[in-house]
């Protein structure tokens, strides 16, 4: 079996954009799969007691700084949302939904519902906390915009987004993107040199 | 004049210590001087509403495995300190009067205090929040023990100290490490490579 690169994050972060432009190509290199895993960081924060990067005085500035001087090192486009932060309950239910349903070993469908979400929320300037947002961008990938609406609101839908949240804070997972590799955890946009360095040497 | 990078830490800081051992050969590098700035970070995260980092639950478990993960693959010794963190007032005062008496144009006294501080703290064992600590490393590098006894007890040592965390908040300073190149803030141990590249592109 193809090994694993969980990818835990929530659409809300930033550096979770930023963490999924390139973890892909990470991915590729040491022959593994990405395991999207959406969360929601407010109900993780609430646990590990933190809040959202941008609230805190003089942090907060430098963090929407650096969303944009990072992107711009990385040739990525970054547009600060207008609404920041917002609720993902929709785009990480609707991932999950699709995630069940992606038969692709390399989960080729949720993988690009998750680039979609991306865009449209970071490049595209559109409100990703909107049900019809989420709905139409779901819809440009191939997904059946119907049969989406009605699984966002059944209940094991919602049940499966909250057993991911639990299991990831079961895993210690406590930002976005974190990513999990064999049991070892890095933590951060700025640690995926760090993690291929890691997987290149097989740790240290 | 040589350009200078500001490093901003506390002594209590992991990443202030590991990023301490990196700045140098980067300086040396980019042909620029090190401009030590220790600052309380106690008083900074009390403007910028923060905590210690270990003082969070999963995050904090995360950082003390991450100081010593960071610390191997960069070939550092470190030993997570039992007492931990420590107050730094009198560390911090002591390299703001060495630095004001340091004439070396590459600030070679005020270096070498910062770096025996650090490998006291985070290699010996020793309990830098104790000042007797403080007075016997320092005279370890050649610094006169009753004359800095003395000075750490004077009002202008005490306002040295509480002007630099006050310059360093009006520069936007929130966390340790954090770097200033001409006017350019990076935050953080693993931003030096960032830190790195910048100077070499000249920004971006």
């Amino acid at each position: 079996m193809t090994k694993t690169i969980e990818f835990y994050f929530d659409f809300s972060s930033p550096y979770g954009y930023l963490g999924a432009q390139r973890i892909q190509e990470l991915a590729e290199k040491h022959q593994r799969v990405i395991d999207w895993q959406p969360v929601l960081l407010g109900v993780i924060f609430k646990v590990s007691g933190q809040a959202p990067l941008t609230t805190f005085p003089l942090k907060g500035d430098y963090a929407i700084m650096d969303f944009q001087r990072s992107a711009r090192e990385l040739n990525l486009p970054y547009v600060h949302p207008k609404k920041f932060p917002i609720a993902t309950v929709a785009a990480a239910r609707s991932v999950w939904w699709v995630k069940e349903h992606d038969d692709s070993a390399i989960h080729s469908l949720t993988t690009a519902l998750v680039q979609a979400f991306f865009k449209a929320y970071y490049v595209d300037g559109q409100d990703l906390g909107d049900a019809e947002v989420v709905l139409e961008t779901a819809a440009s990938v191939g997904i059946d915009r119907d049969a989406l609406a009605n699984a966002v609101q059944e209940d094991a839908v919602k049940e499966r987004l909250k057993t991911a949240v639990s299991d990831a804070l079961d895993k210690k997972v406590f930002g976005s993107p974190m990513m999990i590799v064999d049991g070892e955890s890095f933590w951060g946009n700025d640690r995926i040199e760090q993690l291929d360095r890691w997987l290149s040497r097989g740790g240290w």
